[in-house]
């Protein structure tokens, strides 16, 4: 069992680092480096190309703009691949998103929301659970986790009202 | 082996079915239905609270406007979810990408192409090929063939130009 | 006479609370608590289901990125549903304003503008003032107030002049 | 009772009828005209200010563009006002969904989806049956015809699949 | 000749005000009041209808979000209005442009660029010109200035470099 | 007293006839011609900077796509430049609309809704009715026609119900 | 002298094809064929490595969707690659047009508007006038007619006036 | 060899300075100033039509908002323009992209991506390089420190993990 981590830049990696927290909370082992569609396009060839063999199951690849990274590995490998739309200065992650999610037929990307690594990291592993069943149990405890964190607060907040909720944030 | 098709109303069918006609030419199982989050919420959610019982493995929602099916569904079971975002009337599908596509950290929603329901169903044998490796096999047939399809094309329009191959087609 | 107050996360409390000081101004009971579509799906269904026999009339849903919340609580209920966009980092609030707004002939939630809970609550007022006349004076007498705020801003700036004006708020 | 349906030009009537046939269905008394922001300002004040006094409860506005009416219907009374953004030939409507919800704090107006003159109906019943009983017990009669619409054609699609489904449509 | 400068907020002044000063500047005498086309609708259509009377002859109209003010004194004068639209918090503004440019036939409203108070100053100048020979003089004066003050910053680049030139502003 | 209509290409001139139609209408001396930025940049430099000189007080100007016509123009000149954002194929005058409005602080446009000819016509006789008074006369002779056209369809369609009225429009 | 004309599916033909036919009346050679970035990611490597070798010196890329023809391509050679967004049926040549300009620092494509293939031959033949200096005076021949045929048009319609120049036209 | 570069305002020099920088890199000559198609519409009259004469082979020319620049210095010379985007504070340069790059059939811009300058000046040297191999050498050389950089980040990357990496950036 292994998840491949992928990103454009090093630039993604303070967003694309929660793909690897999550795996890691669920001891799911991954690699991670970075893979530029453009400027390492050799490399990408070969990095998709080689990833089934490697052992690798779920690529998660995260790329900004222009963001042909996802796609291009898509098309190298019949391995899922999970694409992240990095946040851009200029056009927000609009760019990075239409150009990972608009794929023609033949070729899918498993596209997440702008940013949101942490959602790709539990989407390869809600694939994994397929045909690894321990990580079927580890959904479900932190889906319940979730849920009753969200359940303290809303009784923390019906209880104590806005004002002193927020008062205490801070 | 099994997986779960559903969509918000009758009238995304067109779209949806190619989900089934794939998944049909490479011979895995699948049911059909129509489940609104709006109009059916209740059955929305013994349908996804109950799916992962009755077999299914990954589900594919298509969904338009405010298209709730894909994150909800997503919310009530730990299968992988794979939303098709339908183009609308108004805003082209922008509306159905945003909806489906922006999920909160926690729970994903493997988005792909406004109407692209197509590679929904190749998004899901490519994550049901990790544990059926019979799966694996007739991707790379798959693959191999839509290569040979566009080479076979671009040979023919490289020696016969564009005037003639564009009287052929017509 | 009772007015929900919901939001997918303590997150949108900065924004949402402008809804709950408005309904304090007019001394309209409320109840305040926090509901994930996402997270806590369930409590969602009990919450929305057993709103009208708990007393509540109105139920304003704040949501940010695919903002369920309204939509999904509106089709779970006959209530009349008030959804308030969150503002969101990547796109600024345009993915929930739609995910909100964008509702299937059946099932309306009453939209208001980006961020504007204040208006959320203004808009439940008015609903309210429909059976509860009292409402309706406070509302031409809040609407009074607010006219002459903006006349007397009118009348010092043409009396002023923009220079002085301005030196004057700095 | 009373419902008020305004439109801001009779090129809307195929689109507001919607909402006057629903109001119909739920036998809700309503009146409707056209009433335009821009070409009868003096009989928009006019309407909007008398509209309480001649026992309108609620107010129906749909326009494109530029789309005023229902703000400034809602500026000049505090019943509530329900918008509905008419689709548009160059921007398809995102430019009446923008002129209605992005209003300012003070003077909210419902808003509904491009088009959904059905929802400003229904969003209108709903709002009314706080007030008249009678109205919430027809609403959820119609939701549960709703549902039963879909649930019929949901295991129609399931048992036929989508093949014959879908000859048998056409 | 007069100039009536209105926006709907207070806070539109630290735009607005570049309006005036470039008024100021042409020695072109104005008003300058804040009109809520929401919150003052009867102000706005006395003033509205009585600017033509008190010797305004071009209105400059500054709003954000649902930008009701420019369209609704343009309806109400036959006097030309020119729009500002302001930026906004979560739209950057294209609410309020698409609000003020997108007037239905009939009535037109002479729309500037988000936050461009500055033309919209010039732009009432170049409309009196026709009307006033002694304002055109200035205006050519006032390009032959803006051309000589490029030219001169475009020199000291070609000349000094771009190093040479950046150090200098810092 | 005289306008000048220019346009991109004669393909806009199905759009741009509108202008020159209401100008008709009032009585207003026009002339009309192509002038193309791109393909005949000479011609406009020559056309705008002797468009005073002939005796135009008033430029309209269509263009589509990067439209940069009316803005050129107005660099070319002090007169007042009304600009038509022309309706797209792609993008659907989008693209024209923001080439037109986002001028540089210095050189405005006086844009008008996208496709919307006749309002820069009537934009055009509102500025020149400042000098011209007969001019003002007829638009509030227009307005009063616009209006009670509006009211006489109003009045028909809340006497005959949106049954009959749309019928009797088939 | 040759230049490469490629599109990532034969349905881009008809509008690809505008450039082989504007390189045909400037006499340059070409070879034009489909190129997948997708279905035929060998190919493609193949296809930009060896291009250069071939003796192409500048390359045309039409791509729609997640177009990445064009990015790709241009990472794989230093010739100058054109790019052509090709307007999709969805987001019309937006999401095209955003995956194929927004390439990251170090990889630049020279982007043209969407659909608007005659444009990349054109720029191909700019460019390549550089190093053959007969295509310049092509080029401002061309330019000529361009213009010439511009101004016959204009004085048509300023002579005819639009009601008989459009009577013609039909 | 020369190249030009223009920008419409000092205020883009902290962009456009990128162009500048990689074409010293290059060795590549190089001038630069101020042509603002609005302020200076004569200078930019005289720069384009005497820039081949100068011996300026590719213009590189950047532009915010309605940004006319580019366009418009390519309609009047057959050199190849190069179009940099800038971003602008309201609309992020969505509205420089459309101005830029959507320019009618014959007169082509070679687009970059927002803020892009740095691409700009190397699309400049992959033009160059047609007719001066000794570029291309150069730009092959560049390619692979491009590559090498990418590679030994990744290896960094894949060696410590995310943590380590990350902590040392700091």
């Amino acid at each position: 069992m292994m998840v491949g981590i992928i990103m454009g830049s090093d630039s993604d990696l303070p967003v694309m680092k929660e793909a690897a927290e999550v795996l890691e909370e669920f001891e799911v082992p991954y690699e991670i480096t970075i893979v530029s569609a453009h400027r390492t396009p050799d490399f990408m060839y070969e990095y998709a190309k080689t990833a089934e063999d490697r052992g690798i199951e779920v690529i998660i690849a995260g790329a900004g703009g222009s963001a042909h990274l996802p796609g291009m590995t898509a098309s190298l490998t019949t391995l899922p691949v999970i694409g992240v739309p990095i946040m851009t200065k200029a056009l927000k992650g609009l760019d990075s998103l239409l150009s990972i999610v608009q794929m023609p037929a033949g070729i899918p990307v498993a596209t997440v929301a702008i940013n949101n690594a942490k959602n790709a990291g539990l989407l390869a592993i809600q694939i994994l659970a397929i045909k690894y069943p321990e990580l079927r149990a580890k959904l479900k405890n932190y889906r319940t986790k979730l849920k009753e964190m969200v359940l303290e607060k809303g009784k923390k907040l019906s209880k104590e009202g806005y004002k002193e909720y927020l008062n205490k944030e801070t």
